[in-house]
């Protein structure tokens, strides 16, 4: 069985269709090349924190998918909410994870300092923010991909043979 | 003058007898054989956000203890409440400390990004999350332990010479 | 144009005159020196609460300071209050800086754990907590000042050249 997956574009631009979304759609071909996982919901919303809600709300509550990785919107920018929106409608922080991305990021560029996703658990859904370009999502996902699986596992309670001294 | 420690086990199966907790009972070993503190407090409950705050509240303020230090509950299972319990009843927050054993951590096992341990201070009592397992909690206490009794020094007001340029 | 910055040294001994204050009058050179700051204001509050957070809000809404440094507060003393105060008036957690500042600063020191340090953007104001000392307080900026500009950028809808990929 395969963890679903939701990508969220959360983008002013791609919304309105004055640009083509890249990081969304690399980031369910990424996520679909990894056996563990299956790409089923896509969207993109408005950098807007009604709606960035509404559909987080919706594929935890109502579709019920494992995972959702957001991208975009987590910058400085006045616009940027996408770090807002996810801390009022998760349960639980998981920010370790972000934590982890930054770390990492930093060792490719200094800018990585400016994101400020941040991640959590709703119901049974993990959600994380990842940036909006399409490099820095990528990359920023595949940091901590060797780990989320596990982190699936253990929200679905799901056995498996990892040792797990540190969690 | 040593600073007096409890240590608070959360677990559904210790608490209820199916397993016997190990990590809290070396976690007070580990403190013991450090000359500046003494585990006065040890208890087990169950993963269950009343039962967590009650005994934090009450070790912090009715029998004043200086440092709590939890094991368990911090990971991504449905059951894992520690961070969640331990955020509601903290006045100040100083997940700097779990911050630094998740950078430290990082360098035994990349699963040390799955816990979501935070810390904070209770009126002058210190409380830090630590993971579960024996190996993962002893691991994370060593990783700030240099540091501690300084931190405590400061919420207690006692004066030392260490130079705290960066705090 | 030069970005406007106010340094809000947080001290109840230089507020009431029993010391004189040397981080914020350095952090001032600091600003200074560098081509794209003007620290336009300076002031000196006790640790108090309601008073940081007044002095924050007065630059950030009235005066419209683009950056806002303190200096002091952010330690485990019981008077240690900034990073209350400044999420407390805070629209947008920023705190990436902080763990990054963290992140660096250990490698200069382990004390640095200590720093309960936060940041976050009010309206169009930047407002970074940073430790009291001088030299604490000017590496802990120098660590940040790389990308400091370009947060600033963002925040305020000016466009530059820098790649974006990890925001
Ligand atoms: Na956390």
């Amino acid at each position: 069985k395969k963890y679903s997956v939701g990508i969220l574009v959360v983008s002013d631009s791609c919304s309105s269709g004055v640009s083509t979304d890249k990081s969304g759609v690399n980031l369910r071909e990424v996520i679909n090349n990894n056996e563990h996982y299956l790409a089923e919901n896509y969207a993109i919303v408005p950098d807007d924190i009604p709606s960035i809600k509404e559909k987080l709300i919706q594929w935890s509550d109502t579709v019920g998918l494992s995972l959702i990785l957001t991208t975009g919107g987590t910058g400085f920018s006045p616009t940027d909410v996408t770090p807002e929106a996810t801390r009022e409608i998760i349960d639980k922080d998981a920010s370790c994870l972000t934590q982890t991305i930054l770390l990492e990021s930093l060792k490719i560029t200094k800018f990585a300092t400016l994101s400020r996703a941040v991640s959590g658990i709703r119901k049974n859904t993990l959600i994380l923010n990842l940036p909006g370009s399409k490099k820095g999502s990528q990359e920023s996902l595949e940091i901590v991909l060797p780990v989320l699986k596990h982190a699936l596992d253990l929200i679905n309670d799901v056995k498996n043979d990892v040792k797990k001294d540190h969690i």
